[in-house]
């Protein structure tokens, strides 16, 4: 059992931030952990402000993440923060995870990891190097069902996987809703904030990796049509993406900012020789299962007909609905069972929270998604 | 109103057929019309058998499509059929309607048209010349919320049509069938019957035609990846195609036979700049309405709530479901107004019912799928 | 196999009816039967009006079911009609049943049988005295999912069965439409011609059928509270009722005309001790089953996983929806069959439509109710 | 804003119950209160080892409540815990209460309040006395789209209400779990701990809190038909309700614990005049709206198109799914609203977290449950 409450820190996550929030309740829903300190914006007063309303003493609130990483530093080791946790815009991921690894802390970071391929790549170099924990917050892959689905996909229940359909629609950005001033709309739509897609980068990403989560497959090649509907706009609000597996499994992939009336509709479905599984995040306690030689199934979160990882990724009994929070703490458990590990000098037998490689792994798909886009050439590899 | 019922004769839809009590259900419904004569088969014997079946008298029962135009030519007015219908499979869909037309005869002939995009120009210009009435049955445009969907995208209610999503996944090919003799799976998956695509044809056209017609778009150029999973099958069991659209507007078009437990889970989203439609065919009655200014709408057939298309489609009141053939038996009710209004020699104002140059358009796109799927270029312009 | 179409007379089904439309398209749809004659109105030009529509000739559109039942007795039995269809307001159900059974000829009736208790037990001897076929179109129970949910019920899949819980909700009748001279809101809301109750009557006796059809449970008392909520009706437009069956169970069965935004969502639940079933007839074709052993399934209409009555029931595969006239449908194939079955003098094994015995039971039930809700008694026994 | 964290104590909510993990995370996860100290078990050692795994010192683990609540007097007001969750069994509910209000503590309850109508008279008196805050947490009507569904019945828009069905099916309790020793069923089942009732206090309390708190209507009569279906349980595991509400709308209210294979199925639909609500707990961002005059309406959490009491009660955006969690925060958070304005001396303008008063109703509706059941009167006031 953890002997105490690991300390956090934040960098990003103020007042108009979305995400920070989100991750504060999911790291203390259990109550393993205590936010300690805090760089929630590049402006000192809106930290401060930001810190204060997190209940921060005023000399744990910090301007920056350079000046935050150098005094929890010089802290005694039984008051200095424990880990990192990065939620600005994608830019400052990078230097602020380089930042923090060198300093000694472990990392908690948000999707997508970098803005570049190759800034993903050197980081991956930085995470084996400093031997420190790295957890990239692809939340989807924490829900009891997802997991389901990944321990059904994985071994020969569904026979071999064919295909995979994966989407992300969304409508928040169908009209040029950064022109207001909003923030969250402003610096995704930003390619000096987002880096070279915003649709693609924001919420394709996520298609990318639970595709691959649950399948245990790597997308091998692809062929993208990238669009940018709204005019006045930089980037993607909108992309389809033909993918070929190295099973041989064919796929569809697409994401929108602009599907009017849609919220968050993440939705997967995986077609083996021998089953299929379907889920959907906007009702995330079921999974539907397909099956060749009975009726189809309504498996649910929380019944005693699920598997082990499903059930250890549970709070509530079933019908009481688990939700984005809930799946987003489940990525903190794992966090910090890691951490326990490592400060016991224990082995992790199985990590299960996204990590650096998937971060690779999603770059790299973001860039061939990109290429593709504008090429005449219909397959690139991956 | 119509003075008599209209007399029908039928080619193909004996005892193994699922689709030819379809349309004889379908025709029937609504009491309008009546099934004087047929050959439902190759085989004599089977003819008779499915003939008696319907209560026909032995000497309208014929043993061949020439046999039966040629022996119904030579009936009394009075007695003759008026049109036929062809169910066949695809490939004798051409010479089937070519004598029809020939000999005089109105045609309802399913889909897809011919087995060549070559054989679809032929029998356009035959209709053209010859002056018959010819109903292609792509039966799902005759849903009622169909047509209430086809009424918001195509007028400005939605706004510019975006981006189509459209997908039709079957599981029932999942397994060799065609090898246990089930004579469905036989024929669909043999390139003589077939032609050039089995997958795609058979059900990716549904998806085709299901987009244009609502949305009133044209398909410019498409990117194909067909696929054959199941081994010793010659043609595509699988498929999935990226869209443009002539307006802009991108899309993703998807059919399967090897999706196990779907059924015939053919499903359209059309998002426009202002609001959305959503349509399932297996919850038909219900469209999906989104919306930037409101919250989401369940729009239902048979309520005061939709549009006149809608309601002159509609036989029942909501929340009593109408199904397959009632949609089906739309088809016939506008082509019997058809024939009605060219026996009284008045000008037919709408159609309303698929004809030949649905069915061109739609060869047109099979053979653009299957080039591009073999091509390494991206687009290809249908 | 049937050696000729049946020949069938229908009594009301004008041109403001519903429910006459119906019966035609279910009697007809599968080519077994054809309409010749009809007395539709009791005003001999909407007879006249509706028979031609039908493309009846004139000789066989009578004024009246008396003259109807006289001039056709006296035909040519190669010409007569063999069976009467009566789709009347409620109160001249039991006149013209009578009638026709006096005169020979088989007779479906739509429900409820008649307007009271006496009058049905009189309708029982008078079949029974006859010897000719009765078929109640308590069309609900023609429902493949329906027989499914039944077979699973009667046997000893599910348990023994401890609550059941039936609902018809509709919204209708939220306002005064009968004073807008709507007729079929005009009829039903008058005592004179619906009999004693309305709400109960039209829906709640479906509710009734249904629930001792799929159980095969009778319902031994209740406790009712019917309500009129519409300003200047006589008779109920709302109900609840509590109920006991013969075997232990409890049950809800509640009904409403005033439901605002419903359509015609009767749906039923039936809990055992090892299973559940529940079924909605808005979406007919699922049957969504629980087990105490594994996860709950989706049945669906047309796949391999369902038992022989509900297989023997399907028009098309699944996924094609059937619907509202399909179920119908089953109960003339049924009837049909029955007819056939007279015909050659052969015994009917399993009749499996809901007959004059269903229609007694169902007037007992109604009275009970009414009798329950004036009541300050507790339990009423049926 | 609230100046420090609140100091939270607890009474029960050890190893094995379910619901105190659930206060804990609801009173945490928004950061504004930490648990201080707690009395988790009636054994010392179960109590020892559940408040350390929330890492608790030693010495602010008690080994009752009495003793809790005595020590935490004792301490400087700047340690000392300020209020108190008691989530016992039902029968210590009202002596730890009781015990808590006297030393001077603000108190969160779990429901039904208490064992009997006369204890939760005398709670209310106490807390009228003491000045003290009461939360009971009835936490259903947290769920921002209950509030929306309130606001919607509450003021003219749906009319006058007319009906109301609410229902809450669970299937736990279908075999006898109780004699297994787990926990939960145990005490549910004892008529010593869970007081006169076991499902209808256990869940028909929330149907009648939920009813009441969404209509603003008083229940005035009702007619109850409890039932315990498993051999050798001593309390009801299913029973239904009839309502009648002071206004003269009719009501349905049932709640079983032998439902197979439902969850927490509680759903309430709430029919009015000129609209209707419906709102299922397993689907919590979702509220279904009918209307008389447009189609039916989908309203979801987080987005731009619900009032102002739901959109406060909302933490995430629309899509990402809330669940029961955050709808449990939402009692927590008006709670702490209500602490900090009693701190401050402000006048409370609007609670909106369930308080004493409606767990005095809540008893009321319990007793007069038990009584009418075992009545033959058909109607008994409340």
């Amino acid at each position: 059992m953890q002997k105490r409450k690991w300390r956090m820190g934040m960098v990003g996550g103020g007042k108009d931030a979305f995400i920070g929030a989100v991750h504060r309740r999911a790291a203390l829903m259990d109550g393993r952990a205590e936010l300690v300190c805090g760089a929630f914006s590049r402006s000192p007063e809106k930290s401060q402000a930001a810190g204060r309303e997190c209940f921060l003493p005023d000399h744990r609130i910090y301007g920056s993440f350079q000046e935050m990483f150098a005094a929890e530093r010089r802290l005694p080791a039984g008051e200095r923060m424990d880990f990192v946790v990065i939620v600005t815009p994608n830019d400052v991921h990078y230097p602020a995870a380089m930042a923090a690894l060198a300093e000694g802390f472990h990392v908690v970071c948000d999707k997508p990891m970098t803005t570049t391929l190759a800034e993903a790549r050197r980081l991956e170099l930085e995470v084996r190097k400093t031997g420190r924990l790295f957890c990239l917050t692809h939340n989807y892959t924490g829900y009891p069902m997802v997991k389901e689905a990944r321990d059904l996909a994985r071994d020969s229940r569904l026979g071999k996987i064919r295909r995979v359909v994966v989407e992300y629609p969304q409508g928040w950005l169908a009209a040029r809703l950064e022109a207001t001033g909003q923030k969250q709309a402003a610096w995704r739509t930003d390619p000096k904030h987002a880096g070279a897609t915003c649709c693609m980068g924001d919420i394709g990403s996520h298609c990318e990796n639970l595709a691959e989560y649950i399948t245990g497959l790597k997308i091998k090649s692809l062929c993208a049509d990238l669009t940018t509907f709204v005019k006045g706009r930089t980037l993607d609000d909108d992309g389809s993406v033909l993918l070929r597996f190295d099973n041989g499994a064919r796929g569809v992939l697409w994401a929108s900012q602009i599907a009017v009336g849609e919220e968050n509709a993440l939705a997967i479905r995986v077609y083996g020789e021998k089953g299929a599984v379907i889920w959907r995040q906007q009702d995330p306690d079921t999974l539907i299962i397909h099956w060749t030689d009975r009726a189809n199934e309504i498996r649910r979160r929380g019944t005693g007909f699920v598997g082990p990882a499903a059930a250890a990724a549970t709070r509530l009994p079933a019908g009481h609905p688990e939700g984005f929070h809930d799946a987003f703490a489940n990525l903190y458990r794992r966090f910090y069972d890691a951490l326990e590990a490592t400060a016991e000098g224990r082995k992790i037998k199985e990590r299960d929270y996204p990590d650096v490689h998937d971060g690779v792994r999603g770059m790299a798909f973001l860039e061939a998604v990109v290429r593709s886009s504008r090429s005449g050439q219909k397959w690139i590899n991956l």
